[in-house]
């Protein structure tokens, strides 16, 4: 039943558009789900995409929008008029308008502003502007059934059915006073149970969560997933009842806080996808190899400074890449899991107690590595009783460093409201290749004395 | 309005419990969500936990067994009677009772279900089992709306008054035939406004997204999110309706599948959470840090190869770890873009399209870096211009291989059906400090002839 985007089914759609036959087109398509439409004029060149768009009607099209590529969006978006993309706003949900209006040059966006041709809903989009996009204001939308408490229920369930017109879920139904200040929810039952002429102040719910216009995303969605919510009124400073977040808002907001997270991890510095362009690609990925390769740098002069050891010991300097491997690793895996506690707020005990476990964990791990380094060295590389000692005791000293590094630094950029994810990756595998390196020649000095 | 555990708070309880005052204990948790009390008791002793477990009301102590953490939840249920375990099942909607049984040993989980009350709810939770938790029927409930098609619209409402009294969202109302076979759905719309005595035959909607039963998972989520759907049906392998799945389930999926994939590019290997147990911290981390250390094997054998350049141009291996650090960084940074390109479904073009871009990416800021690296290296590391050249022109030839590796290994692992996620963290790493390293040397060796 579900629709899948064959390459049998692009070339009918090309060839529909070379041969310019629209209203074919148009019936082909006209029974596919927005989302598929979007799929398709993904794959397609802009131009084709561009004459599809033109000639499917602007309900359809307003949907689609949303759903395509940014590339493709602002490219078809920098094609219509002013009038034309305030016909596509006119058939979305608010906080969607708002969000393409966003992408807008400030001058357009005015003007496509002043085209918008139902003044309400003008207003709300405009309202929804000036929120932060990282903010509950930010993803809300202001589409919501509320009434007011001095109704009585007859005037409510009339007034909920206008209101509800425009509104694909309704979830709940809010309760007001005369200034708009959320005072609580309605239970439709109790609603549909309750005589028509009793006063709504008699029936609400007034223990309901609800979110600040200016709480963190992240946060409101926290609080969603914890308490099992399917959406959540946003108040103003006042306490005004001024938007609704839903479920599916949060969908987003958890799957781009775990994309960035993962991002971060992997030493990728902005939202990019794989089909951005070369200069955007470069731009996220060329910050933090730069970072490491000052950090290469600073290996480069650990290592000079135990020059001397060159002439006699040599074969050391064979095992500095295993060392600086295994530290970054150890080091990735301490701070990912600190990252994923903070983000899941599953974290529990002190500092200090994190720490001591860490020890204890990278104790029981570098004894192991250590003993298949000393036995394996020994019988595969050639090394001799003392060397393999120098190597084995240091692999121990620098998993246990690199695990304290990995687990420390997340919670202390944590602790000074720094995004832990960004300890993550190049950083952590940097600073540990330079640490482990640099204890690891110390302990063979120690023990050689070059 | 949102309620803090505070240390306060927990004081107060534990207070309470020491003093014995069970009544005002109920009194002061039984305002509380569920998902509050629940955080409570995992700040809690396990005995501190189980005593205020089994004041509570078991319809409260089934919804806070869901959300514990797993550690205290096999704590609480060992020591609860099969009969108590029972009580708390049926409390609770059929998959999340399923989940629970599916945690318990095999004498236990049989002893549970001939204990519960519900015969209708035993079978679908007894149903439920047999799904693989990674499928639409492992991530199912029972709970859903469905009506016969040969019924007329008054039958129809009865009956659903009935259905809905213990579902606490409807979302869709489904319809069946006589075989229970899925046929569409009805909007709460149409059932309203339509002659009571209409066949449901002449008003349903037969086109909807349904799931399969043996679907996988993360499909299934993607489709919801495609479509919008709060709601999806989930049918057997004769089309008959078996179950259902909301939107609050699928968040559960995505945020698994994010988290799982965070852990492997963390060289992770199961899903494991900063409190677990150092035994099992050790099983999710030690794996990949042994096939780290046995790449690190290479690496020094590697090496070995061209000790003959150890009298001469020592200065060399003072630049393994740098050029290691870079080929790892790079490769994993392509390699985590063509991840989440594939999860996100947002990957277009042939791999040879992919790898020429990978190519021209590379070449952009491996010149960059290169450069960095050569100006650097003479100011700041004393390199002579030839040492700089191979230096150099080795960073170049790294970076690009790095990247093609990270590019293509996780596009090859997902055209054989294997999770591309895997390809990233340590084994990235890993196979590209050996290819790095002997490109390097190899290079080296070419120029100088050692």
């Amino acid at each position: 039943m579900q629709f899948k985007v064959s390459k049998e089914f692009i070339e009918q759609v090309t060839g529909l558009i070379e041969s310019k036959k629209s209203h074919e087109l148009e019936l082909l398509l006209n029974d596919l789900h927005h989302a598929d439409i979007a799929e398709i004029l993904d794959e397609l060149e802009f131009d084709e995409a561009t004459y599809i768009f033109k000639i499917l009607d602007s309900e359809k099209t307003a949907e689609i929008l949303l759903e395509l590529d940014d590339d493709l969006r602002e490219n078809i978006l920098s094609r219509l008029s002013s009038k034309e993309i305030a016909e596509e706003l006119d058939e979305l949900e608010t906080n969607d308008a708002a969000d393409i209006i966003a992408e807008l040059s400030q001058q357009k966006k005015e003007e496509v502003i002043s085209e918008l041709q139902d003044v309400e809903h003008a207003k709300d989009i405009v309202d929804l502007l000036r929120y932060d996009e990282d903010t509950a204001g930010g993803i809300m939308h202001k589409e919501l059934v509320k009434v007011n408490e001095n109704w009585n229920v007859l005037t409510c369930v009339k007034e909920m059915r206008i209101q509800a017109e425009n509104i694909s879920r309704v979830h709940s139904i809010y309760v007001v006073d005369d200034e708009e200040r959320l005072k609580g929810r309605l239970s439709l039952k109790d609603l549909l149970t309750t005589s028509t002429k009793t006063p709504i102040k008699d029936i609400y719910i007034t223990k309901l969560n609800f979110a600040k216009v200016d709480d963190e995303d992240v946060e409101v969605a926290r609080i969603m997933q914890k308490y099992d919510l399917e959406a959540i009124p946003v108040v103003d400073e006042l306490g005004r009842l001024v938007g609704r977040i839903t479920i599916d808002d949060i969908l987003d907001v958890i799957k781009d806080e775990a994309d960035k997270d993962y991002q971060l991890a992997a030493g990728i510095s902005q939202d990019v996808e794989a089909d951005d362009s070369i200069l955007e690609l470069t731009r996220a990925r060329l910050p933090w190899l730069v970072l490491a390769l000052l950090g290469g740098f600073v290996t480069v002069s650990v290592l000079q400074l135990f020059e001397g050891a060159m002439a006699e010991h040599g074969k050391l300097f064979f095992f500095t890449p295993l060392i600086a491997a295994m530290a970054g690793n150890v080091g990735v895996q301490s701070s990912a899991i600190i990252v994923q506690g903070l983000a899941n707020n599953t974290l529990s005990g002190s500092i200090i107690n994190r720490l001591l476990k860490e020890i204890s964990l990278s104790l029981l791990s570098g004894i192991i590595l250590a003993s298949i380094l000393f036995i394996g060295g020994h019988f595969l590389l050639n090394l001799e009783f003392v060397e393999g000692m120098i190597v084995s005791v240091a692999l121990i000293s620098v998993i246990i460093i690199a695990s304290l590094i990995g687990t420390f630094i997340p919670l202390l950029l944590n602790k000074f409201g720094i995004d832990p994810a960004l300890a993550t990756g190049p950083f952590i595998t940097t600073s540990n290749d330079i640490c482990g390196i640099l204890i690891y020649f110390s302990i063979a000095k120690f023990v050689l004395g070059f």
